[in-house]
Parts: C-alpha cells; sequence; structure tokens
C-alpha cells in the first residue's frame, strides 16, 4: 500500500504497474475531442469516466471541478490542469475551477507559505494565472471566500473519514494535511450540492500520483447526507521536470518553466535541459534523436496544439535532420512567444483576481 | 495524563488533585459581585481569571464566549452556562454566545446526532432555550451561519496542531472529535478577530473536566498569525445527576431536569432524586440531614437566588426541621414555576431562534 504518495515529487514511471495495484481502468476514448490533450494520449487513465463520454456524446449535464493548491507560482504542469479545465467546459461541463489557498497553507510547511495572508497573495497570482489561460473569473473561487455551506460540508466530510482510514491511505496522519484533504474533497462535491449545480456525474482531471484523493473522495461521496452521484477522475502524465528523471515541481525552480519566467531565463532552462540527443552531432545525424526521452519535446507535445509542428519535430528528429540546437531554439522561441500573450494577460486580470480572493 | 476526558460524562471528585496535576489555580475572586453564583463558590478554578477581574474592576474592555454543543435538549447543567454568561455580561462583557451545532455534530454518535440537518433543528431549540433565558439573540450565533473568517480560523488552528498533542491530551486521534475542537478553539478566539471585538481579554467558562480543550486553546492562541490576547477561563462545578454520583447528562434522561420538562416529569424526577435524607423520619429528626450530598439541594443552591430560601433550606434541614417530602415539594413548585416561565419565553423566541440558524 502507500506506494503512491501524494505528496511526493518523484515521477512515476510504472502506471500499468499502478493500474492494476489499485484498480484505475485503462483510458480509450481517444476519439471524444479533436483537442491534441486527447489524441496525444496525455490522458493515461480514469474512473468512471463512462458517464461523463455519456453526458458529452449526448449533451446531458455534467460538471466539472478543478484546482490549484495555491503554493506558488504556476508552471507549464499547472498549465495542464488548466488546457484540461477549458477543454471540458468547451465539451458542456458546468465548471467551478478552485483557487486553493486554505489547501496550500495548511498541508504546506510555514518556511513554504508561512500564513494565510501570504496564501492569499500568492492565490491572487494564480487567478490572475488562470483567467489569462482563459478561465471565465465567475468560474474561480478562493477557499477562503466561499459561501457557508461549503466550510459545513468540509466538517460533514471530517465525520466520515476514520483515523485509520486516512492513515492507510497516506501512511501519516498529519492534521494540516488531513485539513487539506477535507476542503479537496468538499471541493470536488460541493458542485452538486443544492445550492450549485445539483445532482450530476462530476469529472476531475488529477495527476495520477492523486489517485488516493480520487479513492476517498469517492468513499465518502456514497456516506455523506447528500445525494451526490459518485465522482469521476481522468488521470493525465505529469509533465516531468527538465532535468532527467525529474518531476516539473515549484520545490526545485530550475527543474520548470513557470508562467511568469522572463525570455532569458526560458532561454537558459531550456538550453539546459534533458534531450534525446545523441553523443555527437554525426551520430545523431546517423541514428537520429530520440523525442520520447526528451524534455523538449515533451514540452511541445503538451502545451503546442500545431500537429504540423510537433509531429514535425518528432519525425525530423527520429530522422537525424533536427538537432537539439536548433530544436531547443524553436522551443524558446514558442515558449517566450506563449508566455509573452500570457503575461500581457496577466497584469491585466490581476485587479479581477483580487476580488476572487478579497471579495469586492 | 489524560485522566480528565473531555467527553467523559462521570462526575470528578478530587477537584484539588486535578488543580495540582494540571496546573490550575484555586478561584478567590468571591467578592467580585454578589450574585449567588460567586458567593455560593460555583466557580472552583481558573486561568488567568486576574486580567478578567481587572477589567471589570477597571471598566476595562473584555470579552466573553460560551457556548452550548447540540447534541441534545437542554437542562438545568446547560442554564448554569447560561446564568455565568448572563453575569458576565452584566459586568460589562462584551458577549457572544456559540451555539454548536456542527461540533454536535461532528462528535456526536449518528445515533444521537444523526446529521447536519438534525444538529440545526436541535441548534434551534438551544438557541430558543437561551434567548428564553436571558441571552440577546443579537448575541447568539450558529457554528454552521458564521461568517467565513471564522472557518479560515478554524483550518488556521488545524495547522497549528500536532496529531501527538491531540492524542496526549485526549487519548486518542477520532477526526470528529478533532474537528470539533478546531471548532470550539476558534469560537473562544474569533471574538477578538479584527472584524469582531479585536484583541482584548477573553472569559470562557467551562466545567473543570473540559481543561483540556482550555490548555489546548492557549497554546494555539499564542502560535497563530494573529495578534491573540492568551485567554483567561473559569472553571465552575458541574450541576451533578439526580442520581447518586452521577453527573447532569443528557445521554441518561432520568439524571437531568430538562427544560421543556413538563411539571409531572419534574415531580416525577425530583421524587425520586437522591436526598441526604436518613433511614427513618425519627432518625432526620434526631440528627438532622444532609444538604452537602443532596441533589434536591444541589438544585436550589445552584438555581435560585434567594438566599433566604436556599440557606433557610440548609438550615432547616442540618437542624431536622425540614424533611425531604417537604423539602422535594417546594424544589418541584420552585422549578415547575421557573419552567412555566420559561416554556412560555422559550415558544416566543422560536422564530427568532431559528433566524439565527438559517439566517433571514
Amino acid at each position: 500500500m502507500a506506494s503512491i504518495n501524494a505528496w511526493d515529487s518523484g515521477a512515476i514511471k510504472d502506471y500499468e504497474h499502478v493500474f492494476e495495484e489499485f484498480g484505475l481502468s485503462k483510458f480509450t476514448e481517444y476519439n471524444l475531442t479533436d483537442s491534441y490533450l486527447f489524441k496525444r494520449k496525455i490522458i493515461v487513465a480514469h474512473r468512471d469516466f463512462s458517464k461523463i463520454a455519456d453526458a458529452i456524446r449526448h449533451k446531458k449535464k455534467f460538471l466539472q471541478l478543478t484546482g490549484i493548491a495555491s503554493s506558488g507560482e504556476m508552471h507549464l504542469g499547472h498549465k495542464i490542469d488548466v488546457d484540461f479545465y477549458l477543454l471540458f467546459r468547451k465539451l458542456g461541463a458546468k465548471s467551478r475551477f478552485s483557487i486553493s489557498d486554505i489547501d496550500g497553507y495548511v498541508s504546506r510547511p510555514d518556511a513554504k507559505v508561512p500564513s494565510m495572508a501570504a496564501a492569499k497573495e500568492i492565490a491572487v497570482r494564480n487567478a490572475a494565472d488562470a483567467i489569462a489561460l482563459g478561465v471565465p473569473p465567475s468560474e474561480i473561487y478562493a477557499q477562503s471566500n466561499m459561501p457557508r455551506e461549503y466550510y459545513q460540508l468540509t466538517y460533514e466530510v471530517s465525520k466520515k473519514i476514520t483515523n485509520k482510514m486516512f492513515e492507510a491511505i497516506y501512511g501519516h496522519t498529519d492534521l494540516g494535511k488531513i485539513s487539506a484533504v477535507l476542503l479537496q474533497i468538499a471541493d470536488i462535491l460541493h458542485v452538486q450540492m443544492p445550492h450549485m449545480f445539483g445532482k450530476a456525474p462530476t469529472i476531475t482531471g488529477i495527476g495520477i500520483d492523486q489517485d488516493p484523493h480520487a479513492r476517498l473522495t469517492r468513499d465518502v461521496a456514497k456516506r455523506l447526507d447528500y445525494d451526490f452521484e459518485m465522482p469521476s477522475f481522468f488521470y493525465f502524465r505529469h509533465l516531468s521536470g527538465l532535468k532527467e528523471g525529474s518531476k516539473m515541481s515549484s520545490s526545485e525552480p530550475d527543474t520548470a518553466i513557470f508562467l511568469k519566467d522572463t525570455p532569458e531565463e526560458v532561454k537558459r532552462k531550456i538550453s539546459r535541459a534533458f534531450t534525446g540527443g545523441r553523443e555527437s552531432i554525426e551520430e545523431q545525424r546517423k541514428t537520429g534523436g530520440n523525442p520520447d526521452v526528451c524534455k523538449v519535446y515533451e514540452i511541445l507535445k503538451f502545451h503546442n496544439p500545431s500537429y504540423k509542428f510537433v509531429d514535425g519535430t518528432y519525425a525530423e528528429c527520429r530522422a537525424g535532420k533536427l538537432l537539439c540546437g536548433e530544436c531547443k531554439k524553436n522551443c524558446i522561441a514558442f515558449l517566450n512567444a506563449m508566455l509573452k500573450k500570457h503575461q500581457e494577460k496577466y497584469r491585466k486580470a490581476l485587479p479581477e483576481a483580487r476580488k476572487i480572493v478579497y471579495g469586492k
């Protein structure tokens, strides 16, 4: 048990093993949309996704909840959560986006998030990032700025979890982290409350290492005094870090491209990124590179919607025509163009973001 | 450790032992008011009461928080909490009275409080009792109907308590009961929040078996990111149950006189109550009764403000002039007159109580 630790930032290699151990289903609905997020198989597994696929196909009501825990600046890994959110809302989901500021404070050490005041300032920046990426402000909420029904739900959840359940799932019973879990469960379920959208299938996209939360949420959903539909989950691959074998993580800034990075920082980080290049130019021309292990290619695959560009990069790398230096230049140009636009939108979004966190 | 269990309903006999073990101070400020609650030494101990005595004497700002956990109907034991509340507000405390409905739900077994909906209905009745006893409706709140700052505080508290602290104090780590403690701590501290009354000495009256909460609350108060004054506590004797050696408890209805009891129920219960009477009338005429162990006398001492009546009862009992039968009749008449008035006020208070719990 507990081989998936929801707070571990190491990359998970053996997905199939995880499916078997925890009873996830392999994702197969790749034809549901034309989005590159589906076509490039960034989703790998699910729990109970058929209800959602059915709702999408027959234009029936379904809900979506996604969140970002406010413990630092958003990076390209977080952008994937947002991209999935934007996709499912386009597919018809009534959606809410949580900026999890209380979660960010209670589950992180003081050295990282020293106070609720600090968590709220991070939340403002996260909300501005979400708005800049395309999430309508009316769909975004901060955990600290919710109606009381939400907090009541967190406490009702606490009565349905025993310490033993918690310890079996997470291997510890840290109170701050327990609080974070109560809030996360309430986030996912509150969209079905009577004052919100009411009972309906609900989808939440998470990294596969977050599955313990998903199982606990589904277990609790059944036992609460509400008529909740069991929530569905899809699991996507984490964008790995820029170094070999790492996960993109705020805790290790040089593994990540942050949405606020300057063109110089992007250039520096991508230039140093681990690639699938060979020992020498000669060898690479002859045998081709290996995009399947390349961090630069991975960024393009997760973030560049152009099939022509991304598939072209893959083919030319394999053929030994595109070398790492040029490819990195392309990636830097792509990222800097994207981040420039984003950063402009971010600045404009800040006043709106402030309202989301602090109220009017 | 853990010889005081905050949820144990057995009576505590050895107060002195408890003082020593837990570092409480003996209460001595009996001349602060003329109230029978002080004069009859119903307060036995305190933590940091000198700040409060000083505020009362020099008419400086101080605050009060008292609460009732909504897990059932209020009885005479709860009335003492309310009587102390009314006394301290008369002495100048800016006061808030918590109807702890979330606490009532999360800390009690489902058999007792099956849902939040049930807890809220109990809360309405508790609030109506409090209003009928004289608490202004504007000072009463239900935990489930609070501004979000309050809930945020409960989560900030959760970060400051470790599981080990909790286990050391309470001997268990039941999540529902942990939640109840977080809420209780927030109840006591929230009156000092900027949107409430601001920093000031705060007094809360509790039964001595609740001291673990007090110690934890004081410990947490120091470590939160607010400028809180360490809260003060006074400890009063619990009204004991009508049977020998019992505590007045909702869990055992025949140990308690409930505020909604009919005249017949009061008559039945008082008639069967344990007294300090002797084996025979002859013996009692000769040696006198023992009011110090008598449940009937105890009720008068805790609830009848008339010194003439209560001191007279004591003297005449000791002298063998007043026998148990007559004394019980007097007590029944006193209680039924009091409860009749209370029940009329209670009925009128219900609409206001409903607003407190559910909003307008």
